[in-house]
Formats: C-alpha cells, structure tokens, sequence
C-alpha cells in the first residue's frame, strides 16, 4: 500500500466517508499549498494536547491549565442542583445556544440501543458521579432524542434511578414532546399532537 | 395533440408530477386491465358526487343525504366549546386518529405566505362562521404548522381575533412546541429547546 | 370504506405512487373546478378507446379508423429492413425523437430477469412476428437497457435467434456502448471504457 | 477560537466537507484512540513528502528515490505514441484498471469552463509538454467529460491542436460515446442514441 493509498485508508475510517471521498480528500491536501497541511497537523496536535475529557461531565473541551473539570463545571454561578443528561458533546453547545438551561451537565456517549447491536452509555460513569453528589440535585433532566432508542434509554435510567439512595429523592423529568420547529401537522404521528395538545397554551 | 399526449398533459396537473410520471400513468391505464380504469372513473364521479365540502369545517368529505354539515360537525357528542383551525383537511385525520381532541374544527384550505406569493386563508369564511357562533367557544386552538408560514398565520388570526366581538372573550392556544417523534438534540433548533425545557415533566 | 378511501386506494396503484400522494390526488380533484375532472374522465375513455396496441410492434398508441397497425408499422417510407427491439413504449419516443433510426420496432414489454423473479418479455408475440416477416430483416438491433438485465435479455435472444431460420441470416448488434451525455471518467466503470476506448473516433 | 473550533475550521475546507460534519471529524479524532491520530498526522506527512507531482502526466503519486518522472511515464513498454489529456488524477487510476489503454497520461487538472466562471486547465504546462514531445504521438486522445464543460475544453484543445507544430500531425480522438453501464434508453438523450447507433455491433 502506498502513502495515496494508506492515507485514503484512514480516511474512510471518518465518520460518513466512502473511499471516493477519503480519496478526494488526499488529492486535496496534496494540492493544496503547503501551509495547510502544516496548520491542519498543527491543529489535530493542538487539540488531542489542549482538548481534554471533563472528570464530571465527561465533555471533550478545552481545559484551562490543569484543571481536571470543564468551564461549565466549574461554573459556581450555575445552577448546582440541576442536572441534564445529554447523548452528545454537541448537544451541550445546542442547549447552551439556547439559553434555555444553566445547571450541570453529563454526557453519555450514545444510546443504549432496543435491538442490544450498538448500544453504549458511560453507565459506570454515571453511577459514580450520582454516588459522588448523593442528595445535590433537586432535578435530574433527561435530555435524550425522541427517539425509540433515546426512550428507552430514559426508561433504562429511570428505572435505576428509582432504586438508587440520593438519586431516588430528586425530580426526574424529561424534555417536553410537541411540534419541533418545522413540523407539519400533515406528517406528525400521534404521539406528538397528544403531548402539543396538552401542552397547547 | 393526440390523446395519449392530451391525457399526459392532464396528469402533469397532478400535485407533485411531472411529464414522465404523468406518461407512465397513462401507459399503466392503457395497460391495466379494462375493469380497473372503469372503477377508476367510476370511483372519481363517486367522489366528485358523494363527497361534498362540509358547510362548517370547509373540509371534503363524505356527506349523508342531504346533509350540508359533515359527520364530525354534526356529532352532538363531541365538545361543542372547543374550536380548532387546521390548514388541511388531512390534518383532521391525524388529529382525529390521535385521539387528543373531540371539539370542532375549520379548515383554513393553507397559510398566509412571509413573502405573499401565494398565501391563501378562507379568511371571509373563517369570520363568518365565528359570526355565527358567537360567544360558543371557550377556546380556540390554533393548531397550525410549526414554520414561519404557519406562525405568521397564526400571528395574523390572534391579532385578529382579539378585535372581534364575541370571539376575543375565547381562551386562544396554539399548540405546544417540544421534541417530535425522531427528533434529536443535535438537530434541534433554540425555539424547539426552549419550548421542550418550559414542557418537561 | 368511503368514497375518498376508495379513490384513494385506487390511486395508490399508480406506479410510484404511495397512501399519502394518492390522498393528495383525491383532495386536489375535489378541490379542482369541476370542468378538469370531466376532462380527465372523457380523456381517460378517449384514450382507452382511440389507443389501441399496435399488431405489429406491438405499442399502446392511437390508431387511425379500423388501423390494427399503427404510423410508424404501415409507413412504407420506412426502412422495411431493420428491425429494432426496444423494452418499452416510450423508448420508441426517445429513439424517434433521436433521428438516429429509420426502420421497424417490436416492443418487448420489459426485460427478462437474472435472479428470474419478474422478468417478462413478449416473447411468444416477438417469435410469431418474425416467423411472419422471415427473411424481411438484414438487421436486428437489440436497443435493450445497458443493465446486467437488459444484457441477459439480449443474450437470451441472440442465440435464440441463431437458432432460427429466417432470422439467423440476419445481421444482429446491439447499441454501441460508451460515455452517455453527463458522464464522467471518474464515475464510469470499466466496461464503459474499454467501449468508449474502442469506439474512439 | 478554542482548539476544537479552530480544527473544525480547517476540515470545512475539506471537499464536501460542511460545519456539522467537520465537528463530528473533531469529536472523532478526540474519542479515537491516540494510536490513530498519530498514524494520521504521520501519514499525511509521508503523503507530503513522498508524493510529489509527475513532471510528466503532473499527477501526483508516489515518486521513487529522486525520479522526477512516474511509474507511468518512466515505464519504457508502455506505448510511447499515444497521449490521453485526463481531468483529474483518479480518471488515471479508472482507465488504468480498465486496461484499456496503455499509452502516456497528461492531468489538466479540470476543464474550461462555459460560464467561464471557475474553469482551469494546465494549459501552459501542457503545451511545453507538447512542444518537447514534437512529432512523437500518433495519437491523441482526449478523455474528457461528457458534459457541456467537458466538451467545450475538448472543443477548445482541439482548435489549438490544429494550429500547433509538431502536433497537428498527431491523429486527435475523444472517447466514444453511447450507452454507459446501467443507462436505459427511456432517460438517454438524443446525442446519446444517435452515437449508439453509430457505434451499435
């Protein structure tokens, strides 16, 4: 295997890349002035080196000297007795676009999954970092996708949270179901138009 | 223009189809065996005769005898109080298959448009009918699509509807914004969250 | 089942055509001035009445008077000498609109299928034809689909036709095979070039 | 700019590459396992550093030792008399594994375009190419699109041919066209049918 076809290689292994794509990738790169490449190493260095994993919120984020916990973490102006349970790094930079939340935050890492294939959460995680802020948090939010597999994973947890000391006595609650910014009745199933029904105002 | 041509022309008519699937639709006839287009044209003067536009809700629909009100506006059983304007006669449908609403309903036949292309409302009947049922309604829902058309719309009515007698004393909602069925966090947009936030239960 | 669900599901028979596009359909004929509908049923009769398939080539078009042989099969201004095989009505069109051919056509109705499942072609009408027209044709050309079907097909027939008196004096070949208008090397596969190779010019 | 928003950046100049995607690139290369970023960033150096553009074809590709020519253009059993004019790299690697062709290679490295918006070819690279290589082909082939771009360029080489010394001489060819793999007749055009049957046997 040459270097074409080894770099290729591991382009595919992106996610959503085939191997005509991986493959433009490289001749692009090739073609491209030589500065960009050295900043693009340059860049991936810089990250794996600066962009480390939060010890509560488990987040990938850029960490300030030697700091073991994010800039959301160890926000002592946030609400401390909230806490959101989110799939994805990306879904905090949604909620925090939005405005809408301000207390503490774990990332999961995926869904566990109906069919048992592909599933994985950070459960482990998890459960530790509740058993380490026994009785913090008067709410615990799920804030999954609406979707089979994130509903079952919210069923999953609260079933276990019910059973867990200092987790049991918090508010479990999860994110309101209605017409998602886009939604046309026409192509809305009825589990939605009953939950935007009773939360009609 | 010979017939095949003629009858194409009238299928590009159809929603949605253009000039090789309007041909393909004649070949199919011309193939099928004869019963299917007899039933096929029997089957359109049925509906054209037997499916008349409800004098009330403005939907289409199946019509007993010599009924001017459809099956659903005549049926003394559901709420008499409650008031919903739909775009879309099969938004009822969904509506109905729901099971989260048992009141009335009108039939707005679209949206007003942002840019006033091709906006259209049956606004005149809309009012006249709220003229006629004046002070009948405890609530009026306006369950329309989550997009700026149908907010724009939505906008319009309620500005209006608070300057009209024997209306602006009715309670107007329009339904609840949150996740829909499939939605995930990553794809949501700030409006979505904020609403599935203030609705989480 | 009512007169909309009736018409619905008989739409719901046109090729490529799904429940809620057929539904689509109904709403627009009741929404539609009554004068299109009639149109689209007198044009519907009109076609099933005045198109009639072709005895010789074997396509739906309009017949003139008492005619069992349509324009193209009783043009003796024609090329009575080549005979071309198409798999359906409409690559007639293409191929009449191309000006590339001059002479005679049977349509085979489709293509014979390599996992044997749905593959149909005329074949008993095709064989009855060239018993009649023995010796008539210098020229058979297959214009079937460049698809592992449409080679099967044309396979099948080349030996089929060598075994037969009166045809297999004639000249048989296929379409040339090449780069197609909007084809890219990048994207083409390898029989395509050595063809687009060969026929170079 | 943090680091995470810094390598987004870069990967939104990959080919197709847009923000959302470019993120999860990030996220990927977080969550991965170090080995692999590591083999990533030294594979795009050896690529850097080892592939380097033919002074022939001007492709880019794995050079041995100091060669400044290919594998290809250094192979003295390939046919010294044929050139092909190719868009890109990869059209190379498709007609490479074709077999169908075993002459000289030049990458103009795009097309003209008819817009003249963002059309380029190596044009000048090209014609000193020519102009060393006088009277040494019998033949040129032009492999290009068969697009309206691909056609003007060809269109535009070719009347440059014509007037050029030591290449006028040359046999000039573009590459056949008919029905590429998968094409059915019903979607070809015109230009497409009539090459077919020109090139039918």
């Amino acid at each position: 295997m040459n270097e074409i076809e080894k770099l290729t290689e591991l382009f595919t292994q992106f996610p959503g890349i085939g191997p005509r794509q991986a493959r433009r990738f490289v001749f692009f790169l090739l073609r491209k002035e030589n500065g960009y490449s050295t900043m693009l190493i340059k860049s991936i260095n810089d990250a794996l080196q600066k962009v480390r994993q939060c010890s509560d919120c488990l987040r990938y984020t850029t960490m300030q000297h030697s700091n073991t916990r994010c800039r959301i973490c160890s926000d002592t102006q946030r609400t401390q007795e909230q806490l959101m349970l989110v799939e994805k790094d990306t879904d905090i930079d949604q909620m925090e676009k939005s405005g809408a939340y301000t207390g503490m935050y774990i990332v999961l890492g995926g869904n566990l999954s109906l069919t048992g294939k592909k599933g994985f959460i950070r459960e482990k995680e998890l459960f530790t970092y509740l058993k380490n802020h026994k009785n913090t948090f008067n709410e615990i939010i799920l804030a999954l996708s609406a979707t089979p597999d994130g509903e079952y994973t919210a069923d999953y947890l609260i079933t276990k949270f019910k059973e867990t000391e200092g987790v049991k006595e918090s508010k479990i609650t999860v994110l309101g179901r209605g017409l998602s910014t886009g939604s046309e009745l026409e192509y809305a199933d009825s589990t939605t138009l009953v939950q935007a029904m009773k939360n009609r105002k």
